[in-house]
């Protein structure tokens, strides 16, 4: 399977975050990326650096303001005099959506869902480099004969929404590609299998019939991203009918997992898309810190083995997974599993 | 003039609050009363300890949700492994209008707008003594043959909204005040001169006639609260135009202040209210830690004697001012100047 990898990804290295109000260590480190290279590496996977496709992929999917707040307002914070090292939100227009504010401090908080998104001065850098990482694995599939490829993002994506960072997402890779896919392509699914809500990539896409989202994490009655991912939520107008929330139990494991899976399956089917996005996080795993849920290593494979029963062009753009012992060798498991499935066929 | 004041209030003492993202202390100190205690035992004003009016006047102004987690929420906070020790916001359902999140962390992104109204465990207790002080000096006010009493409040209130803290504010004591008023009033004008646009407040009445809100404060383009207080907010519905925001200059000083004031003064006449309510900032004065705007203490006694000028009677509630030598001399400065300008009629 061919892998798209852009080292400029390596720039965005966020230090803190707040859990539950309290600062701890950022998670979603560089090293991540090193060790999904790493494992592809081992597991002798190609790796393609992408061209550069220009301010249109992330602009098809992100507005004009949000792009120019990501791009410059780490260069605007440093000039406040006592601000912190890292652009984090202190005040949140909470029920409020018009007008727009003009300073640093007042964009973070219309521009940032929560505290997780800290911006440094690699970020946008970064997150330009992993929605074109995106981008480009969307074109191979598209008009480059790859009937699969692998996007080695990070930042990861899909908390983002259209006008907002969250939860150590920028620009909404999964997206992104999927838009891209949407060139040729005149229906996309979008199955995202990370252990929280794709709270950004719903948000992009809910009043649209022509993707499909679909989402299988925790319950975010108590997980993040709490507002979003429940089962009510199934689209608006258009959309209607066209976003699919299917909240797990904590601790649910491989067979729980694999039989709710079942049911994105059949939904994504009806649909008949003409391409696929899968927005791949590894932090099901049962050994990830941020602990939901019980998915295996072995599981990784066998959930890969029927996604790729859909038969259809498919990109897997990464999110989550954060580090551990295991957490190569679940993506190797992973990306494995859909070549053994696509061989089945 | 009869000054309301409940002990209890010394109960909320909050430790930190963020600005522009890093930690500073919170000014908002039981101190501060205890220097606004001074200033009017110094002038011999007759201080009053109101008797419990329940929980009635605080519900006639905010949701029974907000009031629940506000009661709750510091001790399910506590249940959390490796919380912050003050419950403070890390998520926000920016965005999101409908659903309401089960988890403590949510529901503190829900109901507080920002990390400025840091939750401990005597913040209920005072916040409901705070609210209870201004029902009763409003309750002196109608039924107790007062022409003026000021209810001598913290911790403060007008950036708390019907379901939302926000800014060192948890329940909102001048809408309570008017609420109160109501029962007699036909029509409560009230004019917010904290340093701080009254965003709370604003949006309690933002949809009602009866109700007329007004204020000045420093322009919220680069100032708290960002995303409320510009003068294109003048109401909805029902309470179209019974909204005037008028954003000052940083840097306004005694006479700017005077000449902006008189427009305040012309709408509430023209509204004709019976009662008014003064949410009364000490901020504004040109030494305040919060700096701002340039009011003078001197200054703060032509601010009250025009607002006296009214001629109503008028229930003032203490808002912000915060921790400077002048700040009792500027509670003493305006108190007179209001007594000052009743005597002039």
């Amino acid at each position: 399977m061919k892998v798209v990898f852009d080292e400029a990804q390596m720039l965005h290295d966020p230090r803190n975050f707040l859990v539950s109000g309290a600062p701890q260590p950022n998670p979603e480190v560089p090293e991540r990326a090193r060790t999904f290279l790493a494992a592809v590496g081992e597991a002798g996977h190609e790796l393609v650096a992408p061209p550069d496709h220009g301010a249109g992929p992330r602009a098809a999917v992100h507005t004009p303001e949000y792009l120019q707040f990501l791009e410059t307002i780490y260069t605007r914070w440093r000039r406040i005099d006592g601000a912190s090292a890292e652009v984090v939100p202190n005040i949140h227009p909470n029920g409020r959506a018009d007008g727009y504010p003009a300073s640093a401090v007042g964009q973070a908080g219309y521009h940032m869902a929560d505290t997780a998104c800290p911006i440094s001065d690699g970020t946008w850098e970064a997150a330009c480099a992993s929605a074109n990482t995106a981008a480009h694995a969307a074109e191979m599939v598209l008009g480059g004969g790859e009937a699969v490829a692998y996007a080695l993002c990070r930042p990861p994506g899909h908390h983002a929404f259209a006008g907002m960072a969250g939860g150590f997402c920028f620009l909404n890779n999964a997206a992104i590609a999927a838009q891209y896919l949407r060139k040729r392509a005149a229906r996309v699914a979008i199955l995202d299998v990370d252990l929280h809500h794709g709270n950004g990539t719903q948000g992009i896409f809910y009043d649209r019939a022509d993707v499909l989202t679909v989402s299988l994490h925790a319950d975010p009655v108590r997980f993040y991203p709490f507002f979003w991912g429940h089962s009510d939520e199934r689209g608006v107008g258009p959309g209607l009918g066209y976003n699919l929330n299917l909240p797990l139990p904590r601790g649910t494991a491989d067979d729980g997992y694999l039989e709710v899976l079942e049911k994105a399956l059949s939904r994504i089917r009806a649909f008949a898309p003409d391409a696929l996005v899968v927005a791949l996080g590894l932090d099901p795993f049962e050994g990830d810190p941020l602990a939901g849920l019980k998915v295996t290593t072995g599981g990784f494979g066998r959930i890969a083995r029927v996604i790729a029963g859909l038969d259809l062009p498919t990109v897997i753009v990464q999110e989550g997974g954060y580090m551990c012992r295991e957490l190569g060798g679940n993506l190797s498991s992973f990306l494995k599993g859909f070549e053994d499935g696509r061989n089945d066929r």
